[in-house]
């Protein structure tokens, strides 16, 4: 049986450089798709690109429309390849335009010195000791998810009592269990709740501009996770005049990083 | 007398979304331009375009290739415009082929309700209060910057002796002063050194690959910075075969947030 996320991801080749691919039901969102699938699907066409060097280092998508559920066309083109990095121009376009814009860079990675700055959270209860919140009433993108929080969940009680933060902690992963890659870490990074939903405690209108993620990731690391969850750290910094941004870190269950990421995101009122 | 960053900033029109320009002595790096004035012509670009609607938002540079020093063609081009917000693709080129590509979404803001949970730095000493570092030196972009360190500056020592972080907080600001403006902050965003410099107090060979900016101010609140100083604070996350990430946030002098900005960027060794 095919996953969920591999019939969103699915794209059949349709000349240089393009791709066609469709919207898929059991990743809805209120309107269109969920975000953190679209910009999976535009990681994907570099992927499976025939001119494709190296391994995704860094992705930004900007969603310039909001997707109509039904199909859509990728255009996926490497603009410059160097000896170890190659850079990609991605855009999503269907009738009505252009409705996402990316940018990639892919690299063929060495072993270097590394080390890790960031701490690792430390003292979490791992993902089995946490129920995975109740997912039956929500969208269906949310389904796709098996979340459990740490801390921070979206608050039961919406009564616009402000939190003086909107940080979260949690282990996620997709649901049904499937293989981590990179399109697949990709719409983790977009798979937390949008912070001022926590920050206000009210649902406004809001939707996600612009989207960046860099993998520390290599492919070898990420077959490593198999399906078990990943744990996600997410916090909310500037909510200003209709724009406000997030960041967030996903870590494996063994302390390493697989991914940094942030997001602006559009609200009203 | 022009401001050797207007310079640097100066794009002729030159037929349908084309500007020509030229890279700038005074902001040499050691290899060709300080990519700090290559964002900020990208983002110019965008701003004296006739279609352009609204200020930057969210602005992503990828740094394909190395600039040579001397003429640059910028292809910046709206690829979507809404009610309030603009989605750009930029292409900066030289005769051997693309050397950077960038993203920018621009929006026509509203007053909202409004709020930043990051804190501001707090008990920091008025830029007035700390001596400039030193630039007689170093490169020219350098000098181009009067930078104030609270901590974390270049070490002097040069030793490799590995540091446990690599956080800075400076305050920063063009050197003439210049009125600041989104192209000046852009470029204050990737002015801060390389936090492997600091990590391993070792001057391994680095370039930055892909640097994203969201921009909290508008041209209001920027505008009432006059030419004053910001105060920036810096941190490296993650570093790992081959590629390491930093993030930083630029503040004003009474506490706004004015911008936040992340960096993905290679190393050898």
């Amino acid at each position: 049986m095919t996953h969920p996320l591999d019939t969103a991801l699915h794209l059949q080749p349709a000349g240089d450089d393009r791709f066609d691919g469709a919207t898929s039901a059991a990743y809805a969102n209120m309107i269109g798709p969920f975000g953190g699938t679209t910009a999976a699907v535009a990681l994907q066409a570099v992927l499976q690109h025939p001119a494709r060097q190296g391994e995704p280092v860094a992705l930004t998508v900007n969603y310039a429309a909001a997707l109509a559920d039904g199909p859509f066309t990728v255009q996926a083109r490497p603009v410059r390849t160097n000896r170890s990095t190659q850079h990609w121009l991605v855009q999503i376009e269907q009738p009505g335009g252009v409705v996402l814009t990316a940018t990639a860079v892919l690299a063929v990675r060495r072993a270097t010195w590394s080390a890790c700055d960031l701490q690792p959270p430390a003292g979490v209860p791992a993902a089995d000791a946490i129920p995975p919140a109740p997912t039956a009433a929500r969208m269906a993108w949310v389904q796709r998810y098996d979340m459990r929080f740490v801390e921070g969940g979206v608050p039961l009680a919406l009564d616009g009592a402000e939190q003086p933060h909107a940080r979260s902690r949690l282990w996620l992963r997709d649901e049904p269990p499937r293989p981590l890659d990179f399109p697949a870490l990709t719409a983790l990074c977009d798979a937390f709740f949008p912070r001022i939903y926590l920050r206000r405690r009210a649902l406004v209108p809001i939707g996600t501009v612009s989207l960046t993620a860099y993998f520390h990731a290599d492919a070898a690391l990420l077959a490593q996770q198999g399906s078990g969850h990943v744990l996600a750290d997410v916090r909310g910094l500037s909510y200003r005049n209709g724009y406000f941004d997030q960041s967030a870190e996903l870590w494996s269950a063994s302390g390493e990083l697989l991914a940094t990421t942030t997001q602006v995101v559009y609200y009203r009122e």
